[in-house]
């Protein structure tokens, strides 16, 4: 549901839709940086916060939190 | 510095040029929902991490962490 195609108007000449072409083959190219980028990012948060739910689970541990019932074996 | 800029090639109609124009902009227009929705990840990783930063803090807190020399008032 894109509105706003392109379409042919009179006068568009093909050195203009070429020029329009390649304008948006950068554009196309820097949102994959950008993305690429941002991927990154939420790879490298997710890490992190991996890393500070193991912090807490060990201090929890530290805590002594053992009121909690344990249940399984281990 | 991108390679393969599209050119004019013999037999290129304006037609095809405006397909391709076309097919550009729904890829952008896809890109562009993707990317908001990765700056939303993003945002809520960050807002997890500063939450689970604090969980740490809190029960560093509780283990009487205090060995810490307290430089300043407060």
């Amino acid at each position: 549901a894109l509105d706003h195609p392109y379409s042919l108007r009179a006068g568009t000449t093909p050195a203009e839709l070429l020029k329009k072409l390649n304008e948006q083959r950068d554009i196309i190219a820097l949102m994959e940086v950008k993305m690429k980028e941002m991927k990154s990012t939420i790879r490298q948060l997710r890490v992190t916060e991996a890393e500070l739910r193991e912090e807490v689970r060990e201090r929890d541990r530290m805590l002594g939190v053992q009121g909690v019932r344990r249940r399984g074996a281990g």
